[in-house]
């Protein structure tokens, strides 16, 4: 479907920079809303109140309000938000009308937990490639991909029209895997390899470092335990 | 090693309630900033400029000061910073100094993967159980770990002493075994699943959905090409 931005944008009032860097947190809660509205209307439910949708989402009501607001996006008084309109907003607001396509670079475990992750086709994601240069694992078929040899990765990632890129590699092998894609012109980048790398401008990279989430509930953790000592 | 919390308050202008709530940017800051200081110190660096720093962190220098000063760290002119002293400080913030027994709930390709990530010791979590039900993966050695029946999920915790559970299953299982962590006294948990969980008071609940790094990497793909058309 051509990409309509119209209903994505902000209040006038807002001015539209607040469209182009929406926070963090908002952007997580919009992923929240949007999976909570795909189950509200796989439920039949063509509206929902901001109540319902916050409970749906696990989160506050008033946070959802306040974040739908950014969108221009406000409930009906007594009839609440329509959920295929509200739905179509936020996938427009997170760029999610455009088709992803991505290919996975690293067929071991955390590479084949992700070509088989559920949660990607119905929230705009196709996998279409699965890479790794281990001849045990070449040739397999992991999740009804065939795994392709890295070696030729230029020319299956032009082939397949990949236009995002998943690394779920060791580090040490990360950087070069990097720019091999970036060659070839993918400009979006999601890395699981806990090494900083270097991306050219206009290209997207996007760390995810599973330490990182440990240390972080760790340290919420640690909080939770000081605000109430008899809970720690 | 005792929790000295003293130098990981903020300076005293900044007050203590800075130091409970670091913003959510800064915290995945300082987890890199503990990894490159990591590195240095392995490096055999004893002292590091914040310049250094922040390139080994792949992070922007005025924004690593700003962030350090949170902690009441400030590198001295000319030297810059110790590694050794900011390393510990930064680990005292993040209730790092705190030993986590970390137990995977989830022997598939993802609990695998997660069991077998070199970044979790060195960063202060051992992995001390693997679980799952399926008898297929029951009694096999994964990454030194021999897979435990989830059936026996309460005494394995216990025994294990484990005080951070990490849930890789699939959606419809995972309130049930939060509910089971949570009722030994389990307060620190990490779930894979992309479902809400309810988790009482006083427990921290830390939800990573792959897809949904995907839909934000794909957000800041669409805005960096807005930006610049060109380049989309």
């Amino acid at each position: 479907m051509p990409r309509s931005k119209g209903p994505a944008q902000p209040p006038a009032e807002t001015g539209p920079a607040a469209a182009r860097h929406l926070p963090e947190a908002t952007l997580v809660r919009l992923t929240q809303y949007l999976r909570a509205l795909t189950e509200l209307r796989e439920a039949g439910r063509a509206r929902a109140s901001s109540e319902v949708l916050a409970e749906a989402a696990g989160v506050n009501s008033a946070i959802l309000r306040k974040d739908l607001s950014l969108l221009g996006s406000y409930g009906t008084r007594g009839v609440g938000y329509e959920t295929e309109v509200l739905a179509q907003r936020i996938t427009e607001c997170l760029g999610l009308t455009h088709e992803w396509r991505v290919s996975i670079i690293g067929a071991g475990n955390l590479g084949r937990a992700l070509s088989g992750y559920g949660g990607f086709r119905n929230r705009g994601f196709s996998v279409v490639a699965l890479f790794d240069a281990s001849p045990d694992l070449i040739g397999r078929d992991v999740n009804g991909l065939r795994v392709a040899n890295v070696a030729f990765l230029e020319d299956v990632l032009t082939f397949t029209r990949t236009n995002m890129a998943v690394l779920a590699v060791p580090g040490p092998v990360a950087q070069g895997l990097v720019d091999r894609v970036v060659r070839v012109g993918v400009r979006s980048i999601l890395s699981f390899a806990p090494v900083v790398l270097q991306v050219p401008e206009g290209v997207t990279l996007r760390k995810v470092d599973l330490a990182t989430e440990l240390q972080i509930l760790a340290y919420h953790a640690q909080q939770a335990a000081h605000a109430d000592p008899e809970r720690s």
